[in-house]
């Protein structure tokens, strides 16, 4: 059996979703259990009207929590019981082994700080997302790589780099099952020497780290391309470019979005164009994914969207069981411990 | 009468194309001269087998240039007369009025800040490049913003970005007959707090200067839809961004390539869909456009795709005319002026 901490509260629609997603879980997957975390005046009236399974869920009540037009910091220092704190709190006390929220990345971020602890050597969290790639990946040939960070850290030294690299190696194994991912550091050129100082520096460890498949330097082109299964960069260009491919996908999607267009084209069997179509739509639709890990803290911690509806909150709950009940965090540990003494580095916020 | 000064040598098809593209445009344009700059025993057989105007073609004769596979730095040092130095020389000298070649950025940037000099107030060189938008821009009607940098200046401080947001205005208003272009800064988030702290100051700078229509931040999402008309981001995120969009372009032009698909597509009349495409390819292809600005010196200096033909070297010979023609120096020149005196920063290189 599995405990997963649900932060109900600060996901776009509300507890509604969460509830709904975790009433769902508790039918279909006997070896989980789901702590709803949150208003219980909310969530009791929720449960009423579904159906779930008891025995797989319980409830911890606090009336507070982080909204979306809420300071994070602020929130969390006005009520401390915060639910995403609460949440973190039940993994802490060793009552839950994984976190999910839709609610605010700032203020899970903080809270797992907090509470959680991050692993030994690993100075920043990253946040990680995927984004769809024309090659496969992995053993289910999986149309998308991972991408990180993309927005947890907006500077980054190059240890953080280095730490970002194995982590998201760590994940993807956990989660793809592909147990030796090719990851690669994001530069203007694909040779050692390219880029700014911090993935320069990075690079150079990385090299000789052997923990990790390291395919060295990628560059913009490789993005949409897929050759490597993690890509590593700081995390104000991981959103830059997280938010590109959004933009693209709604571009195509406009362009697509002509009925007769669409439904003439499936007639008539242009599958590879449809299917391109249609590939993008997906792999940009969070619905599918369960979530993006917020990689860094000693018990996993994913972050759904905030617009994720019951499915996409229950799918984040399967991923943060598999990513508990793999030696992702021991893995990273390991590999860390590893690293050359930190030289003192310059390093912004 | 405008005179271009062209570097003949350094990009991928040698003299060939330069020379070719400078014929065609003797005849095309009477109102251009053109000098190729390069080995005359080499462009001297090729002029033999063309059609061109004597009267608007010279010759500049130097046997070194900076080929593909050289080190800027270590080039210009072992041969100070190499092509694109000489090329820069001739404007500085007064007898061109812009710089165009398709050889290594690098070596331009070099050569073009020691032979022409930065705009005063300017410390920094920019790239500039064409992005493929869904919106359309200016009087023309352009599908396509203009991003700077694209990969000069790798890390940007706070005046760099305002100094870039200035000058990519000035070009943009200069090339495209748009004589208030919307210019924003590339950021994690469009409130005026987000971002590392060199745009969070530069947006500072911005919103108090009006000698620019500033719009604000952007975010990744109005890359592709064209938000504005002139992004503006540091070099190292740029390249990115920019080698992301060829590489998408690429991997869409591989999902349409099947000809019977096409075809289809054509007959069909699905015109939105096969647009679409028809557009991000023409957008992709460099030979359209001809050649990105290196913006921040004191004439024009013009950089074709290595890849060029002579149609794309003809081409950035007359945006080089266009530029130098216009008042876009001095229009930096006098924004630069009013900008609060710069505090001392952290900059790397």
């Amino acid at each position: 059996m599995t405990t997963i901490a649900l932060d109900c509260m600060g996901g776009d629609h509300g507890p509604q979703e969460a509830v709904a997603g975790a009433a769902a879980l508790s039918i279909e997957r006997p070896d989980l259990h789901t702590i709803l975390v949150g208003d219980a005046a909310q969530i009791g009236p929720l449960l009423d009207s579904m159906t779930y399974d008891p025995a797989r869920l319980s409830v911890r009540h606090t009336p507070h929590f982080v909204g979306p037009e809420d300071v994070p910091r602020e929130a969390l220092a006005a009520h401390p019981d915060v639910s995403i704190a609460e949440a973190c709190e039940l993994v802490a006390e060793g009552r839950a082994s994984a976190v999910v929220t839709a609610g605010s990345t700032g203020a899970a971020i903080l809270a797992a700080a907090r509470r959680l602890g991050r692993i030994p050597g690993v100075r920043r969290a990253a946040l990680a997302a995927v984004t769809p790639t024309e090659q496969r990946h992995g053993p289910h040939g999986d149309p998308f790589a991972l991408l990180l960070d993309v927005g947890a850290t907006l500077n980054v030294s190059s240890r953080d780099l280095v730490t970002f690299a194995i982590m998201g190696s760590a994940y993807a194994a956990a989660i793809s099952g592909n147990d030796r991912p090719r990851v690669a550091l994001l530069s203007n050129g694909t040779e050692s020497h390219k880029g700014p100082p911090e993935v320069v520096a990075a690079h150079a460890v990385l090299a000789e780290l052997g923990e990790i498949e390291f395919a060295g330097n990628v560059e913009g082109l490789d993005i949409p391309r897929g050759s490597v299964d993690v890509v590593v960069t700081g995390g104000f260009i991981g959103n830059v470019v997280l938010k590109m491919l959004e933009g693209i996908g709604e571009v195509i999607a406009d362009l697509a979005s002509d009925a007769y267009a669409r439904k003439f084209l499936w007639r008539l069997g242009l599958t590879m164009l449809s299917s391109g179509i249609k590939q993008i739509e997906a792999v940009m639709d969070w619905e599918s994914y369960g979530g993006a890990p917020i990689l860094g803290f000693c018990q996993p911690v994913i972050k759904a969207h905030g617009r994720s509806r019951s499915g996409a909150i229950a799918n984040a709950c399967k991923v943060a069981a598999k990513a508990a009940r793999s030696d992702m965090v021991r893995t990273v540990e390991r590999a860390v411990a590893r690293l050359p003494v930190p030289e003192e580095e310059e390093v912004g916020s």
